[in-house]
């Protein structure tokens, strides 16, 4: 069996000199790693009577409609400033390359809900602790948080120690 | 049984006055809706034997990982310019308010590769046909294009003749 770490291609400078980008689109066109790696989150998460899948524009929608799909729940969409059409909550945070503005529709879910938010990459935590404390506010449960790449040494998880974190690959050298 | 084009939302003067913007956020937070979508894209193509498909950012990716997870094939995104890490081939092209530029890895599937383009709006057709013209011009085959919503006055069929299209919803009154 492939190990689903050797999907990921790593590209130096991108996107500015010094950083190495985990390019997830090598995982993602390959049949298998694209089934496994949305298997592994599923599979985690199925018996959690999960009502939406959240997830973050743009890379984690490559994720969260399929876990949402294969799981049976709704997707909710997480978008940069002024791309959704209704009223929406938003949310401001420090990304690791500048500040950034989200938002979410103030009727994506209801009170109580029971939320898995999907991202694609765990660097720092701060979008995904921006979403989770917004979908939080808003009176849901945040079930868990799950991504495909942890960068275990930027130490996202501490962040994020609120919420339940799972994450399918682990990287200790990035 | 609950008919698709009903859980699609209508928003009058987005993102400009005049446009009635169709919001499918309502259909995908919806676990019913959501899964209906997906399958019947799914259904169409299960016995086609697609390799990737070809999904445009970024509401494209809403449908496009689930049915490429259902139809077990891989998924390639089509982005904005800069996003996409790795070497890329690029497209520009009209868009109903201005001109936009989509860039596609230049190693995202093989010569010959059978591709299935998945969009949510087939509108006026520019974005579909220049990323179907640019998989074809990179040797692959495009068997064919699906959409969620197909506003029919606007004629976006007759641009995309060359291609087999399909679409969930038509709507006659946009």
């Amino acid at each position: 069996m492939t190990e689903l770490k050797s999907y990921i291609r790593d590209i130096p400078d991108f996107p500015k000199k010094g950083i190495i980008f985990k390019d997830i689109t090598t995982l993602l066109k390959d049949k298998d790693g694209f089934r496994k790696a949305v298997d592994q989150i599923a599979d985690k998460y199925k018996n959690e009577n999960i009502d939406v899948v959240v997830s973050v524009e743009a890379r984690g929608f490559f994720f969260g409609s399929a876990v949402a799909y294969k799981i049976g729940s709704g997707l909710v969409p997480v978008r940069k400033k002024s791309k959704l059409p209704f009223k929406t909550h938003s949310v401001s945070y420090q990304l690791e390359y500048g500040t950034d503005t989200l938002e979410i529709h103030q009727d994506a879910f209801q009170k109580g809900a029971r939320i898995l938010i999907v991202d694609d990459l765990l660097a720092t935590g701060g979008t995904a602790k921006a979403v989770a404390d917004l979908v939080t506010k808003m009176g849901a449960k945040v079930v868990g948080i799950a991504f495909v790449i942890e960068l275990v040494p930027l130490k996202g998880r501490d962040k994020l120690k609120d919420y339940p974190v799972f994450s399918l690959i682990k990287d200790e050298y990035c």
